[in-house]
C-alpha cells in the first residue's frame, strides 16, 4: 500500500484551465486538512485559493510532500517540469504523482531524490511484495461502493459516506483503490495495476483486521456488467469481503461505456448479481441503497425518478452531489 | 502472445528426479512433433528415450529452441546451468523457460543472446502492449475450460479436446493460459501475470477472429469459487466469450484448495453459476460436458460416481485420463 506523507503542496504549474485541474479540485475538496498550499508557476491559470509557496518556503514551513494535481494534455513531464521538480526534492519534499510518465523514469529526478534522500511516489504503480489472497474472514466492519457501469460516482460516494460515518463519530476509514483516492487520503492501492494473481490479496491487504465496530469504505472499481473489467471487480469484491454494498448508477446512461452492445442493467437485477458473488467471501453481504448521478434530469423528472427507484426496490436512493448520503448512513448504521 | 519456435532441444540438465521434469514430460506427450532431442549434464537422473544432443549439434540439425524442461528445487537457474545455456545461445539457439528465475534476468545470458541474435523467453512474463477488453463479438467458435477448483484438469482436458477435434478434421488451436501450455503448444499468454486492467483484452487477443467453422479450445485458470483467483476466472471467461464450456472437477475433493472453509460446489449450481457469468459476452453459451479425475475411487465405486454425474445433469461425464474425452467431444459437434 503507498502511504503519502501530508502536509501537501499542489502543484499546479503552468496549466491554463481548470478542466486540467481535477484532481487538485478533488483533493481541495475531499482532503482540505492535507492540502496547505499551492505552487504555481508565474503563467498558472488556475487557482485554488490556497496560499501560494515555493518549494524551498513550503520545506521550510514543514510541508512534506509536493503532489502533482494537475494532468497536463497527454500525461507528460514537461522539461521545465522536471527541472522544477527536481528543486523541490533538493529542497528534502517527496514528490507524489498519478500522471503517465512515472517519476521514477526521469533520470536527474531519481538522481535527485536519492541524494537528498526524498521519495518518489508514482501512485499508479502497485506497491511489490502483495500477497496472494487467503478468502480469510477479518474482524472489522467493510462496506464497498459498486456500480451498474464504470464512472459512475463510486469514489464521490465512498468519500462522502465515509465524511456521513465520521460527522457521527463512527470510526472509519475510507480505503483507496484509484490514483485520485489514493493522493486525497493518502494511501492505497491502485487495483486495475495489479498483477491478475493478486488482486483479491491486495484488496484483502488494504482493508486489514480492525476494531469490531470499525467501518472501512472501500472505493470500487470497473463493474460486473463491463465486459473489459468485470474480472478486477470480481477481485476486489473477494477480496473486500464487504458486509455492505451501494450501487452507483447514471440515469439515463443505456449502454455500458465504450460498448455498443451492452446494456446498462436492471437496478434490481444488479443489486442481486452483486450479492450473488460477494457471497462467496461474505454470505451476510447486503445492498443498503443506491446513489444515482441524476443530471441528465430536471428537478421534477428527477425526484419522480428516485422516488421510483426507492419504492421499487425497498432501499434509500440519493443523488449525493445533491442530496447528501444521510439516508444510507442511517440504513447502514441501523442493521 | 510469445511465440516459442520448434523443433525443441528438451534441456533435462543435471536433475536426479523425474518429479522435477514434470514439464519435460508434458511437452513429450503433448506435443512430440515439436520435440526432437533432449540435453542431458552427465550425472542426469531422467531419461524421455529422446536423442541426447548437445546444443551444438542441436544447431547444426536445425532445431531452433532449448526449452528448460526441468524445475530444480527452488525454481533457480545455478552458475552452471547459466554457463550451459550461454553456449546454446552462442550457437545461435532460442531459449525458453517457465522458472521462477527469469532468464532475462541472468546479465551474461542477457549479453551472449543479444550479441549471437538469439531470444530469451519467459514464459511466466506477459507479453508488452496487451490491449483493453472491448467486448466486441468475434468469429469462429471457442470452447473454455472450467473449474470447481483449481488444479482440477482444466489443462489436461483443453488439450484432449483440441486431440479429439484434430482427429475428426476440424480445425483447432489450442490456446495456452500458463507456462506449461505455452510451453507445449509454442505460444499463448501467462493470463495469472496479465495486469488486471487489461485481463480481458489478453483474453480476447489469445483467441482472435477466425473461420466460423474453427474451434479455439481455452486452457481455464482459477475458479469462480475460489477466493483468492475468481478475478482472473471472470476477465478470462468474459475475454474469452466461449460457446461452450467444459466443467473440470476432483471427485472426493470437499475444501478449495488452501483455504479451509470455502467448500467446493455442487457440480450443477457450478454450471448454472458459469453460464450466467458467460452470459455478459456470449449468451449462447452452454455446457458440453463434465471431465472428472475420479483417483480418490476405486474401480466400482469410480464408474457409479460418473455414471451418477452423469444422469443428474444430463450431460456426458468422463475422466480423460481413463475413458477419454469422446463422449464430450461428440457433444461438442452434435450442435
Amino acid at each position: 500500500m503507498h502511504e503519502i506523507d501530508a502536509p501537501y503542496l499542489l502543484m499546479l504549474g503552468d496549466v491554463q484551465d481548470v478542466s486540467y485541474a481535477k484532481t487538485a479540485y478533488g483533493l481541495a475538496q475531499w482532503a482540505p486538512e492535507r492540502c496547505k498550499a499551492q505552487w504555481r508557476f508565474p503563467n498558472c491559470g488556475v487557482d485554488l485559493g490556497l496560499p501560494d509557496m515555493t518549494p524551498e518556503i513550503a520545506a521550510e514551513i514543514g510541508i512534506k510532500t509536493v503532489v502533482i494535481g494537475v494532468a497536463p494534455p497527454g500525461g507528460g513531464l514537461s522539461e521545465e517540469w522536471q527541472r522544477q521538480l527536481g528543486i523541490a526534492a533538493q529542497n528534502g519534499l517527496d514528490i507524489a504523482s498519478g500522471l503517465h510518465t512515472k517519476l521514477t523514469s526521469v533520470d536527474d529526478l531519481v538522481a535527485a531524490a536519492a541524494k537528498h534522500g526524498t521519495r518518489l511516489i508514482d501512485v499508479r504503480v502497485p506497491p511489490a511484495n502483495l500477497p496472494v489472497g487467503s478468502g480469510r474472514k477479518r474482524t472489522g466492519k467493510r462496506l464497498l461502493t459498486v456500480g451498474t457501469d464504470c464512472a459512475v460516482g463510486k469514489k464521490y460516494t465512498a468519500l462522502a459516506i465515509t465524511r456521513g460515518l465520521r460527522e457521527r463519530n463512527v470510526p472509519v476509514d475510507f480505503r483507496a483503490t484509484g490514483q485520485t483516492g489514493i493522493l486525497i487520503t493518502g494511501a492505497g492501492t491502485p487495483i486495475d495495476a495489479v498483477v491478475s494473481d493478486f488482486l483479491s490479496g491486495a484488496a484483502e491487504a488494504l482493508s486489514p483486521d480492525a476494531a469490531i465496530d470499525h467501518w472501512d469504505v472501500i472505493e470500487g472499481q470497473g463493474s460486473l456488467y463491463n465486459p473489459s473489467f468485470a474480472g478486477v471487480t470480481v477481485g476486489l469484491l473477494h477480496g473486500s469481503q464487504p458486509d455492505a454494498i451501494v450501487l452507483c448508477h447514471e440515469i439515463g446512461r443505456d449502454l455500458i461505456l465504450d460498448t455498443d452492445s451492452y446494456p446498462v442493467p436492471d437496478l434490481a437485477e444488479a443489486i442481486d448479481y452483486y450479492l450473488e458473488v460477494g457471497r462467496l467471501t461474505n454470505p451476510n453481504i447486503r445492498c443498503v441503497g443506491v446513489c444515482v448521478n441524476s443530471s441528465a434530469l430536471g428537478g421534477n423528472q428527477r425526484d419522480t425518478a428516485i422516488r421510483e427507484i426507492q419504492e421499487n426496490l425497498g432501499l434509500p436512493c440519493v443523488d449525493p452531489l445533491i442530496d447528501g448520503v444521510e439516508p444510507i448512513v442511517n440504513a447502514l448504521l441501523d442493521k
